[in-house]
């Protein structure tokens, strides 16, 4: 594991050819020394709701509606999910979603990484690589709305927070 | 003018009936006197792109390419404008848009009041209706960035700061 996290430092994102079950984007390959396995990257919107649900569980998100899930994956501009890949078999470890208007903004919602690969450069893997999907589109404008106890790891990607005095807000019922 | 100020503060908003040329929704009917004019709300996106950017050059706001604009108009969530309707002319005075993921979030953009119509009530006016019209979509989470010099006015409108110390970033390149 310790490995992968080396190489994230320099890593380059090459479509990948080895992944048989798979479509998407290898992100890097390690081999320690037993079982050979991949990160893998994908912007396939048609992911397992239960599985993504599993994800969220794992680390302690409320639940949401299904129906609801299934109508913001569909209508997000961008979905990205990152997959362990071992022996032909996978494992959906990390997901981030955008939603935009396609021409000046793009927001990011929802990033997780499943607690048993964290602490390993997968969240900053994931980051970049939506940051680089967003950037490829010719989004200017990349925002967030961060908790408190992550906005370190964003500013450290490159985040800004609140620049030039500019608030997030959220509305209320009053 | 000053009159629609306090009609706002218990507007109603009604389909127009008596709008020929312009099909949306009336907020308020104000007799001046000598001329009858209108507020109008529409959520048509097929606006004139000269207009839009007219009203954006009014406040000073940089200018943007209009295919980029075309673009964003066609992929928000939600457009907005407010047009004074007097005499069957109409003159576009507001715009708002969101993008959003249709099911939890949306972000507000780009919100404008011509400054000969500012200070009446009508940015507040364009905002709620704005919200009202996601509300009815079921999006709960609608959030947006704001100035410095309009956070009172956001959070008058029912938006909090950074609640539960969430905040607001912006990506820049490092």
């Amino acid at each position: 594991m310790v490995f992968w996290k080396r190489l994230f430092s320099n890593s380059e994102t090459v479509t990948t050819s080895g992944t048989t079950q798979f479509d998407g984007e290898l992100l890097e390959l390690t081999d320690d020394s037993l079982t050979q396995s991949r990160i893998v990257f994908s912007t396939e919107r048609d992911l397992d709701l239960y599985e993504l649900e599993e994800l969220c569980d794992a680390v302690g998100w409320a639940r949401r509606p299904l129906r609801k899930v299934k109508k913001a994956l569909e209508c997000s501009y961008l979905v990205v999910s990152m997959w362990e890949v071992r022996n032909n078999r996978r494992r959906l470890i990390g997901f981030a979603r955008a939603t935009s208007d396609h021409a000046f903004n793009a927001t990011i919602w929802d990033v997780v990484v499943h607690p048993t690969v964290q602490k390993q450069g997968l969240g900053k893997a994931l980051m970049k690589y939506t940051i680089k999907k967003l950037r490829s589109d010719d989004i200017s404008n990349i925002t967030l709305f961060a908790d408190p106890h992550v906005v370190d790891f964003y500013r450290r990607l490159g985040f800004v927070l609140d620049p030039e005095g500019i608030k997030g807000m959220f509305w209320y019922p009053n």
